[in-house]
């Protein structure tokens, strides 16, 4: 049951443990002045301060990943608000989790159901205290949250409106998020029976995942994706190239994104730690990749690009619950299940008529799922029972309130362009630039 | 009056004030060979040094950023020629900054008007002294002044010649940055006044904002922006995802150009320093973002990509002159101004005929005049009138030794290409090589 | 003859002089709890490991850079192609280089020809020893195996096959690479005879280079590259501000490539030299540029995009070699002349028919002997001697090995896909996902 908020206090242990340096009352007052000591403490703090800047640091990197791999999956008339959408949402979500999020999430949570949702407050930098900088945890804990709204602004892509995915995003990074992160990284009850979410497969990608199924079903899919015969019609995407960019650059995020979640970079112990995260992360999405490689050449003897793509991003969300904890072959076979996922659930959802898409459900909610419950089988403090009493109650919450909102967004602004306007493209309608003005056959002058 | 050079003895201040632990004569000798200590000043170099050069790759990424904004703001068929000047222009700022730039910022300024136009010589590893690495220090003040001619090349585009702008940002980056900035970095006379600048809005940002204005304005529109009858003529760039991309390299890079600019790390207060500086950066920049999507939507009824895009940086650049002192709600005014700004001023220049490609001039110049203006709001060692005379003075001279520079290059060697060889696009003309050779209606066979 | 894996006793060298506090046996128990002091050598671990992670997620990122690069470079037809073989290359060199290539490479190698071809095993954070983190070293060395195999896709695009590609890196990165490495980074036989290489400019860069061209004579030219008169045909890239994307990703990089090849952190002389790596590699890579674009200039009378982009990655590999001891204008010659090897070997590879579709050859191969070869310059412990035979015998083991896997594919499985399939792409062949489906000549609905 790690908490994401607290630096536990073995930061100073392995230091603790020494004889540290006595002051004797006879020494020379001289040799003092020319030679003075660093203190674990302060060390540790600069360290763990680091740690959240470079980590934080590569999650925001993370929101310009979600941007190209979404630009490059939706068709061309659809790629300017994407991208609008993106550069919206990372902004609204950091805004969000200062104005409210941040403390319903962290503050006075006490094993209970939320905390106090008053705005962050910085403190001067002389008056810091605690374990790391106080600005540092919160710019690392915010981009964990503006994660959580990119994954529902891919799957659904190229129909919703602007302003009703704009105030869903400021509920769900305000609110939602910090709501259901409170019941874990906040200390609260989740965390109390024994939860465990290392990283947040559950708490980042899931929650994620639940707010775009339900958004998914409510708006339902684009003009064309599903014929009347119960054909599925391939909308390709506009660029693999971006989509790839997309991927790499979510890979980099990711270790910081599960690399930093260690918390603390202090002792000898913690910098293992970090070291091991970065490899078995790294084993499982590459585990992920050849997985969906060898099963689609298998299956439909080709490859799929976008299908490989997605098999490194469920390999990344399976390992994101229990990074720390297995070996590299238990990491690799984290992570190949999560391509496994994708491979199948990618055409379950078409079956279901359900229209992600950029296969954002199969990545971060079902491969989600799958790295919450096989934490115990690394990690001997977690129990499948709770890991699935978490999946469910956070899967609930998330999923119903979500739907209350998308509904009542629905049913008073409206959240989906006419046909008209979809099949003009989003690009004309809401953002009047067009994304490749002098090229693409979907987009044309306005 | 931050100065960018020195590190503040302070770095070792706090590990001053604890009672070191005291040589003790009569101790076993054999105690302390089994464990050894750091020492302070040891660790900050370490730390410090690491800073640098954390915050110097991250600023040299933004490098990338502008070439893929700009890439995107142009038209097809001047693409290649954009890359070509912005990977030309950053080798070449790294060329100049070494072999006069640094020293004439640096060496020996003493209070006046420049320093010494010497190539930056680097220490043999084992002969650094001073409090962090000598040359993590030049790698983060070039970065920062390759920055600075980033800026010219996006407002320039489409019509100027390659070697005349490599010509002036030769110049550039080794006299006209270094001087102004040795006024105040280099610890010359403005620092003495007052002047406070903390990480370059007027320093980096207004100085290529000036010299990007001189030359437009000497320059002259691109051909068909303004129609005979006054009507402003879009020009729709050629790929929105790229500019997107770029911005949010650019996003990323500033936690470098502005957190590192704190330019130490060897205690606690400068990690809380540090952690704060990315807490106001990524509040400035959201505010700016969703000032602008709002306020074009009430203005315009649409949104505008670009303009959301621009949004988020002339928030950077509001905030760059004071990213620590400022509180969140104050660094979210700081930015949601640099938002207006972008609203107002880009159709003002068209007004004015004035041609900037990217929107360049609102977002380093106008919005950097706005940062520095508005430090004495936050910052108690700075006034009113000595940043409005370090606008002014640094103002007055980059324009004019820039227009200078550029009236010297239209008389002699012509900063322009010819009408035809505009139409046809730079990259036939200079560059050789399409950017979409099998794409794009503005770009052709070859 | 720098040993890429044991970090130097000298680590704690600087430490070691100082006098520590000793142990006072009348001292004061109760102060003593009051305030620990870190101890050295577990900040040097931290401060190492560090190194390795930064490094290695900017090296990581590197493999992105080659994607950008490549689908930058190659035809609209088989970007999707080249999108998958770089993300699939990247994923198979981390499995391999964990279940066989991080041992052949480094374990009990012992002055020998090889080490022991078993997984690597990272121990659990309470059991790491050593002077860092055994996974963050792992991690540090896997991604450069990756960029071995990350040259080889380049130089092969637009004909080879993905399966025997992706067998052909199985190999690479699990045997070929990690063989010739235990003959230097491991401490093998070469590393015995003092040879040097500090950041793999043979290891790494030659070594994919001599696989690729290998790989090149054995596959043959592109259809249509030469003409049956022997003039050749430009086959122009799809997108050339991807390959400046991936150009700046790549320089980027650099910086973990060489700067954390130091291989440790925790002294002030190791900062110092990371610092100066850092210049000299930017040095570098600015000089490799500006020759490029003044001696294109020259000869042709105008620019070109990828040769100038080529020209900054053969600045950056003819300093990898050494980029720690030459100053700063031995960087610049180093680079520059990297940069006229670009210049003149790119159209020599064309006389000589030799079709190396992104220029890796000239770029990793004969800029990375270059490189190779003038360490003696400013490294006295090299001599010419030893550095030619160094390149002569890991040039001559991986390019017999890799022509004889590449004709043992040929022979068997085929390596080649047919006329009528390289016509129509390899997108549509073996990917089934266009890079751009709605627009592009060369491209065209499935």
């Amino acid at each position: 049951n790690t908490m994401k908020k607290h630096i536990l206090p073995v930061t100073l242990g392995l230091f603790g443990l020494m004889s540290g340096p006595l002051l004797a009352q006879d020494a020379t007052t001289a040799a003092a002045d020319a030679v003075t000591y660093a203190t674990a403490s302060d060390i540790s703090y600069i360290l763990n301060t680091l740690l959240f800047l470079i980590g934080g640091f590569l999650v925001m990197w993370m929101a310009a990943g979600f941007a190209m791999l979404e630009a490059g999956l939706v068709r061309t008339k659809n790629v300017s608000m994407q991208c609008l959408k993106n550069i919206s949402l990372f902004s609204v979500a950091g805004i969000m989790f200062w104005l409210v999020g941040y403390n319903l999430m962290y503050e006075g949570v006490d094993g209970g159901f939320m905390g106090t949702p008053l705005p962050k407050d910085i403190p001067a930098p002389g008056d810091d205290s605690g374990d790391y900088a106080a600005a540092s945890d919160w710019f690392f804990q915010m981009v964990f949250c503006a994660t959580t709204a990119s994954i529902v602004s891919g799957t659904m892509a190229e129909r919703i409106k602007f302003w009703p995915f704009i105030i869903f995003t400021t509920i769900l990074t305000g609110i939602l998020y910090p709501i259901t992160g409170s019941w874990e990284w906040g200390a609260g009850w989740l965390d109390a029976k024994g939860f465990s979410d290392f990283a947040g497969s559950t708490l980042v990608h899931s929650v994620g995942g639940w707010a775009a199924l339900a958004g998914a079903l409510i708006l339902g899919a684009r003009k064309g994706k599903y014929a009347a015969d119960g054909r599925v019609i391939p909308l390709p995407g506009s660029s693999m190239p971006l989509a790839t960019l997309g991927t790499f650059i979510l890979w980099l995020g990711w270790f910081g994104f599960n690399g930093a979640s260690q918390l603390a970079m202090g002792t000898i112990e913690d910098a293992s730690s970090i070291s091991r995260i970065f490899a078995n992360t790294n084993i499982a999405a590459a585990a992920g990749v050849v997985t969906v490689v060898i099963l689609t050449q298998i299956l439909y003897k080709r490859m799929d690009i976008s299908m490989a793509l997605n098999g490194a991003l469920a390999g990344l969300v399976s390992i994101t619950a229990e990074p720390l904890m297995p070996n590299l072959f238990q990491a690799a076979f984290i992570g190949a299940i999560g391509g496994v996922i994708v491979v199948f659930v990618v055409p379950l959802l078409d079956k279901l008529k359900i229209d992600d898409v950029v296969g954002a459900i199969p990545v971060h909610l079902i491969a989600g799922i799958w790295g919450t419950l096989i934490v115990p089988l690394t990690n001997s403090d977690a129990t499948y029972g709770i890991q699935l009493l978490g999946v469910v109650a956070i899967g609930a919450f998330t999923f119903i309130a979500s739907a209350a909102i998308w509904y009542g967004l629905k049913a008073t602004i409206g959240i989906r362009v006419s046909d008209a306007e979809e099949a003009m493209g989003l690009d004309k309608v809401e953002v009047g630039v067009e994304a490749y003005p002098e090229f693409g056959q979907g987009s044309a002058r306005l």
